[in-house]
């Protein structure tokens, strides 16, 4: 009698989009939608609102690629960062991630992504260009490879490293092993073995 | 270094208002964020768009309660279903729900909530008035409760039958009992003792 269980075009629309987002099915996208329903105009207003400006008003920064809201990148305009290393990840996402842990004090740059042929993204689609032109202004000394270990990221950092090697700058990568509260048990052996091999002084 | 850890406030508010919905921590909400950031303009548009249309043109029957997109209320204006049988709902989900299962035919007549003294919501908050006239008009010789078994459930309940006990109407409500695929062991007991209580003729 319904169209897909739902009475209204409007309705199955707004389910249909919720459903792009990851992680949310078409239960929670109709959750979500009846919620909205259900709320005063002015909070769906301000809520949609929030996410039109998020997407037609944020910059980012030429340089690393990081966001701001008026141009000026809160990473790169720091002058109490140490201006001579660049962590290159994957995504914005990542650069939250360690900033999260207060232990990195240094630049990025960001890909916008990690070459994988099957998504259709070769090395022209990333921001790598822009980070050997960085490099070529010649006040890098350090290249913090900080991609995942996956197929993609490997032969990303790899790529990289090719296109870096020539200059004359240290490159590292961020260290693997067994995380904090991992059971030595379920570690998987790639990353038991490498955490073996990396074994550093204790040091209580 | 960064204000909650984002460096941007457009950001922020945008994690915010996605935080707002139901079942999304602001974890999720950053991550649904940073996805809504890295898709093309058009996409946000057109996801924001059908919100925003949900809520602006979307109309609600002045007698039931149900959803439409052209005012033309799809339950009351379908000639094939049972205009003596009115099921009382707490919300629009409630009525999708019970479409789902293709097992009844009637009208519906949705209350906007139940009575909630915690939350500030009281009879008058519901379209219990519209319930009434209704039952005045005549047509309706049963009125079928489906809502919750919670407190509020049960009070909104009680308060709707002295309501409309007056009207020549058989007041029914849905059957509770073991649902299909629970296991005796994990019952309530007074889910089970009702259960028991109303057993049916054994029809294999």
């Amino acid at each position: 009698m319904f169209r897909r269980n739902y009475s209204s075009a409007l309705l199955e629309e707004a389910v249909d989009q919720l459903a792009t987002l990851p992680g949310i099915g078409r239960r929670t996208a109709l959750r979500l939608a009846l919620h909205l329903l259900g709320e005063p105009r002015e909070n769906v207003e301000q809520f949609t609102g929030a996410l039109v400006r998020l997407k037609r008003d944020i910059r980012h920064c030429p340089v690393c690629g990081m966001i701001s809201d008026d141009g000026n990148c809160p990473v790169c305009s720091d002058t109490r960062r140490d201006r001579t290393v660049v962590c290159v990840v994957e995504s914005l996402r990542d650069v939250l991630s360690i900033e999260n842990t207060g232990q990195y004090s240094g630049l990025y740059h960001i890909l916008g992504g990690i070459i994988s042929p099957i998504d259709g993204i070769g090395p022209g689609d990333l921001r790598i260009r822009e980070l050997v032109d960085r490099l070529e202004a010649g006040t890098i000394s350090e290249v913090v490879m900080a991609l995942s270990t996956s197929m993609e990221g490997e032969t990303t950092a790899y790529y990289l490293y090719k296109q870096i090697s020539r200059f004359p700058v240290k490159v590292t990568a961020i260290a693997r092993g067994v995380g904090f509260g991992d059971d030595l048990e379920y570690t998987d052996e790639l990353t038991l073995g490498r955490s073996i091999a990396n074994r550093q002084l204790f040091n209580p």
